[in-house]
């Protein structure tokens, strides 16, 4: 408890602010014996970096991982992890001046309520989206270790600013999809849509929001713990840890309450002398516990709550209304920079399970 | 961990099975000098009891609670509370004749994978819905106390079957509006339909889902632990816990994807000399802790997985496709019972989090 | 957190008051698939048994288990078990009379401040050692487990009253040995001297403490999880949860304190193509790892607490001084009886860090 | 779990190796609105500093405190603290030559089997003392709100290399007794002796090993969560994970064992209108809580384990017996660099089990 740990046997610790020393995140439980690829953690972090597009906000960190413990001679040891990066690119100027006036749709208030005047206001502090460069290096190290048995996490973006796309791909091809696109949608033309429309936002100083879909493929049936740690429970809890998102569905999802049993049921089948289900409206999750389809969840974002439009408010000092125009550097729309974000999540609350179940030994093979 | 835990000052422990001897719960962390009042406990079991109306399953149960410890003179002193109801109209034998067939949807498959063929299949064991009387007797508790510093919570039936009710109502109405109807939902022609429809799904021998909305009032600002330990987290990990949930939102939820920023955030008002939001987009839940808005999410139920048409399956022992007809006796829509259990696990996260805020004292005012 | 809970993946959950209708345990996370047998629980709750002899408390309690869940056809499913014994002979007379004088070394001033007067007093509550009855059907089961790895676990009285016994015995021999003593210790005559006076403690109207050793064979190298949660953290943890415990020392213990580098240091040697050491003053637990080596360690009692003996205490509610006499039924000896509950509470310490170093499967042998 | 957390409210992560980068501590749960005073951080940090007398191991470090997070414009603000030295001294040589022997009474062999040949060993990685460093930036801070609270802690050595004092000393004399004293005593005569013979420990090339003493002054009584979360046993768990340590004993501890009832308990009395015990064998714990007399326990460390003297063990390359001679630098006696961790552990615990209480707000006093 307390808020910054997350997982059982393999946990994280989530540490740093967005305008101090660093953000920082560590990993207690990784089994030994992993041999770390450090540029893949690096590569996991760029893919969030701020600052590569002209379509993110313009702060500009070099976002480099720094190892702090745990690893020796490039393996990992058993011993916590201790990752960091620097923050650089720091420009606290514009939140001293409308540090009392709440931002709406910020956790201003919520702030000040729980922690009084003495938290870390600059640049969001601990609420900031950057905290999440953590949650990226600690997932980057759990996709190494489902990467030796061959499962696979890939979340794209589904729905941006209302552009949507709910065509069915092929696993193998989604990676490659995505990753031709600037904004993690697999479709090139709603891509194209997409990145005008937030280049309009951008000069219309608003924002948009969006749906991300995850997919793991090969996850083992018989993970999960009924009741209250079922992955459904589990996977929420971590995904909700992300800022601006306020929705999560597994299969069918909010579409499975106007299904009919008859037609939401999933019926089992043996294909290739393997049990599964002909289609998977369940999400690869039934009674908590996967089934061995697919894994399947959609995560919604709200649209970026600063925007340098007016908007009104009130000052917290002076108990009254006034207007605020948000000056500080921010992204019009933070979907594509989430999509790393919610497969690094996913990879620590699944790994956390795999070693649950005694399917990841505690020490990995030797050298 | 291990599943069956959960919370962390204020925490249960469910146990028991639905062909079993009991449904239990255990309460470790219950502050001290609470009045019980066990017609309490007893009404909100009754709201989830089966066989109530022809709407749902015809399994007769008295679900009488009794208390086995933690109480004495009739107030909670600081001990584990051990609550339990017998179960007394249990009819195995339908669950027999199908031990090898899987049927769509539910956690058998799910269930040997991960308990190998030990774990009790009868009536769905621990898989099944009745597990949640555990839940409304811990939340039972859990509201008394609540309700010690004004805070309500109230759900209900948004949309059953496809039958939707988005209408917005006052607070004070809800109750009397739900309990004047046999289904929970608000509109009482809504109500007429959605009954009508649910004996249509009897007499089709299918199935229909829902969705339940939450609302809490009076719950005060400034509780919540980010990163990990955040509200949303916190409550969306407990609902899920629910057996047939398949989604969550908070707020605005999954429609905040096709909003603005300009339309979403809620802008910040002087209301009678204290602080709020003129809309509530954001659910009472910002930064992952509340902002003294009522805190407001939807839940969605996937369509009951039992259903008495026949559908395709296989037998596992055979290794061989099959058709399968459900015989057990259950519900055609399981959204009307649910609405008590979404109430008391809501209650108990809250209650784990005003404690954890020190805003509870650990022993109540003296006698 | 909260109290009543212990263990990461074999958890136990206490509940149960001494003159309340039952004392109980849940454990959450026993591998599915253990064949139960009833006969071993109810052995094992049988030697901590009172009344079984005129050294104990006069309090005649049948102690049968009884099992609410978690148990299908005689084999374990993998779900919560929940053992509960019942209170019958319950004479809650003498506490009421001296409900608001504070017993001297009792948790009568710990208890009010703690809980206020809400705590259920009669016999101890929460606090008597007759809670212990559930940490022994806990262990039971604990014990069943870790003999399928062929890893025993014995304790037994090395001192009553200041008569010691500090000879080295073989472990094959000690639990036979032991067992034809009434006071659980090795030496035949030590045996009678330590009966004789425990009864001479019970004619005073006094009473006396002493010391058990536990030792642990065939326990394998290389468990525990340094750095907080290390061997010797979580036994002493779980061993000073067991009323009366003032002190625990592993291996040479408090005597290392005395020694030389050189005399304290086990020599590594190679015997029989194993790794070991020549002695064994670490009590097999280096660096809070298992090294292979039989675990072993000391638990000092205090005496029992309540002696008939006049003693000088205070009237809380009067604020004055008073003589008390306490007339209760108790044992002048707690020692004896203690011997299964630390074999016990080891176990399920000790099984819990197998689970999680995964030298014990989650689904047990198929019948 | 997983071995590196310890705490439920107030929450400590270790992490770092003695030869690594950094020695770090994390901790989650402070309350907001401490102002730190990171000199009273590096204070504490400088007692248990290396090199600072001829009685320790000649490695040299400055140990300087470094704040990576949590602290803004010097107030603890909620989030979480991360503190850390650097290890600048290194001398990894020695350990390469000898790392396929087993040091006796070393963490070796258990390491091997626990991680494989993965952990680092250099300078014993993570299973060095110089670990216990960052328990000492922790406590500092737990030290520092304990303090508001006037709840003071002391420690002190009791016994070294078999020279004991048992005196009994005024609360208030302790510490400038002990902070006259080079190896931690309160007896000047005692002080000399020791010193002597830790000087001739060097030159025999042997270690020697003692007790220390801890006591709490100002405890208010009622704190502690039984069963399983009692003072004794939280406080034993968190002593215990302090490398070197065999034994803890509360009050009178083991000489209970020999002790009546008549002469163990504690007799109650009024002394100021306030209630006491006119002694305290119990060591201001009953039944797991706080009783408000000073908590009182010793604390047992093993002699150094690494000596210069010639040594009889194996190679584990060539399963072959060899001698060893260890030539890294250590201490002859850490007994009293162990002090200010006894004291910060116990700070760590305590504040852990006020913030339960809520005895400690979660944002202290404004500014």
């Amino acid at each position: 408890m307390v808020g910054n740990s997350l997982g059982t046997l393999f946990k994280i610790i989530s540490f740093g602010e967005s305008h101090g020393e660093v953000i920082g995140v560590i990993i207690d439980g990784c089994p030994a014996g992993l041999k770390i690829d450090a540029d893949l953690i690096q590569k996991e972090l760029n893919r969030r970096r701020p600052g590569q597009t002209a379509l993110s906000t313009p702060r500009s960190e070099e976002d480099k991982v720094k190892i702090l413990s745990g690893i020796f001679n490039n393996f990992t040891t058993g011993a916590p992890i201790c990752l960091i990066i620097e923050n650089k690119d720091v420009d606290s100027s514009k939140y001293e001046k409308i540090k009392n006036i709440l931002r709406p749709s910020h956790a201003d208030f919520s702030r000040l309520m729980r922690y009084g005047e003495f938290a870390d206001y600059r640049g969001g502090g601990r609420f900031s989206g950057r905290i999440t460069a953590g949650f990226v290096m600690a997932g980057a190290i759990a996709k190494q270790i489902l990467s030796l048995k061959n499962i696979e996490i890939i979340a794209y973006a589904r729905e941006i600013g209302g552009i949507i796309d709910d065509k069915e791909y092929d696993f193998k091809k989604i990676k490659i999809l995505r990753d031709k696109s600037d904004v993690g949608v697999l479709d090139s033309d709603n891509s194209q849509k997409i990145i005008e429309l937030i280049f309009q936002m951008k000069e219309e100083k608003n924002s948009v929001g969006g749906i991300v879909k995850c997919i793991l493929d090969n996850f083992p049936a018989g993970i999960g713990n009924p009741i209250f740690n079922n992955l459904q429970s589990d996977i929420s809890k971590a995904i909700f840890s992300i800022p601006a998102v306020k929705g999560i569905e597994f299969g069918a999802g909010f579409k499975a309450a106007r299904m009919k049993g008859s037609e939401h049921n999933d019926p089992w089948i043996i294909k290739d002398g393997k049990i599964k289900t002909s289609k998977n409206d369940a999400g690869g999750i039934i009674g908590g516990i996967s089934t061995g389809m697919p894994i399947e969840f959609n995560v919604c974002f709200k649209p970026t709550a600063s925007i340098s439009k007016s908007q009104k408010t009130i000052d917290i000092k002076l108990m009254e209304e006034t207007e605020l125009i948000i000056e500080g550097r921010h992204d019009p729309c933070i979907v594509p920079r989430a999509i790393p974000v919610i497969e690094a999540m996913t990879a620590v609350v699944l790994l956390d399970h795999l070693l649950m179940a005694q399917k990841i030994p505690l020490v990995l093979e030797e050298k």
